[in-house]
């Protein structure tokens, strides 16, 4: 879904992706916000209900420049956005630890970030090849390769599932990098300064205890994965 | 800040915290929210502007029964707490992923996870003792130990950081556990059905390059740590 700022490499600022502080933080670069999103696969999805917010964490997946959005057809976001032909407006944020960042005065310390955040308005996805492949999408961002290896859904199944579908049109990423960026004169403190790194990782499968003879580990399994999710 | 459920050890049930969906995963139960809060420092805060839900990642602390949530003086959030007497009506959710179902089915495929979704109104803190108590729990929610062990914010620098403090009264938690809930009939098909664990860890620190001479590694950050942020 190419917009007319596709060829810049940069989603266009508006009011809400200008941050009112930290701005040399923000980014709108096409390639980093997709790098963020890729790196991950949950997200924190806000709506407004009853007139106040409400933010659930759910499963995405990027397409290109689309976002599909896990749910279940009886929840609330799901429901709204079916019943809404003009969609249900939503944010999406995904938010990855990589540090938190010490420094000799309470005041500098800080998070190494990287955070995107998505406005726009969900659809629900109908039509079945789209959602067919927006779901494998959704499984292969978590565990990429794995939504070949699985029994695809049935009617009943696909029935019971809902998609949300957002364009990303008004997107925004957020970062810091580095060390601590503590003043001149606490330099000589006594309090150890630096960055402890975070990460996310995945250990050792653990199988199915009814798993069937002779089912060996997946390839797309065997390598230890040690991203930020 | 106890409530009359307290001696129940349940937050009381409210219309927007029981699920419409998936209910045998939802808990009011009053220390898994607190241990699920407990395992975490970084939440998304969620709240209403210009009729639309924002979502922003950013730091907390759990002291008793209050959330305190990191911000500046600038953000929007923060000015509009500050603004209104009555408070900005705010959620915030945390959420830790465990691990990654694989089932032999698409449908089935799942996350271990455990999420606490808090609504309530967010005041600005402005008692300068509560402020400073407050941003020391939030560094140490992060990095326990870490507030004793830094220079105190200085009058400007406090002047610079807001808080914000949101009572739990209006909180529910959802996990999951366990392996893949296979179909019966999908038990031999010849997919890889399991668990694939997920942490969130810590590495080395990585200590400033201009740390004074004969600083040493606090005991604090010498215990690696493995727990879901």
């Amino acid at each position: 879904m190419p917009t007319a700022d596709h060829a810049t490499g940069s989603y266009p600022r508006t009011a809400r992706t200008t941050p009112t502080r930290a701005a040399q933080r923000a980014s709108w670069d096409r390639e980093r916000v997709h790098g963020i999103l890729d790196d991950g696969y949950l997200c924190h999805l806000g709506f407004v209900r009853d007139g106040a917010a409400v933010v659930l964490p759910t499963l995405y997946a990027r397409v290109g420049e689309r976002l599909y959005v896990h749910g279940s057809t009886g929840s609330y976001p799901l429901r709204t956005a079916s019943g809404a032909p003009q969609g249900l407006p939503v944010c999406v944020t995904v938010t990855h630890v990589d540090g938190l960042v010490l420094a000799r005065s309470a005041f500098h310390h800080s998070v190494n970030y990287r955070s995107v955040v998505v406005h726009g308005t969900a659809r629900q996805v109908t039509d079945p090849a789209e959602k067919a492949a927006a779901l494998d999408a959704i499984v292969d961002q978590a565990i990429p390769g794995r939504s070949a290896d699985c029994r695809p859904a049935n009617g009943k199944e696909a029935a019971a599932t809902a998609v949300l579908a957002i364009e990303l049109t008004e997107v925004s990423a957020k970062f810091r990098t580095g060390g601590p960026n503590d003043e001149p004169e606490d330099r000589e403190l006594p309090h150890w300064s630096g960055v402890l790194p975070v990460s996310v990782s995945t250990g050792a499968p653990v199988a199915a205890p009814d798993l069937a003879a002779g089912v060996a580990l997946p390839s797309y399994l065997t390598a230890q994965r040690s991203t930020n999710a």
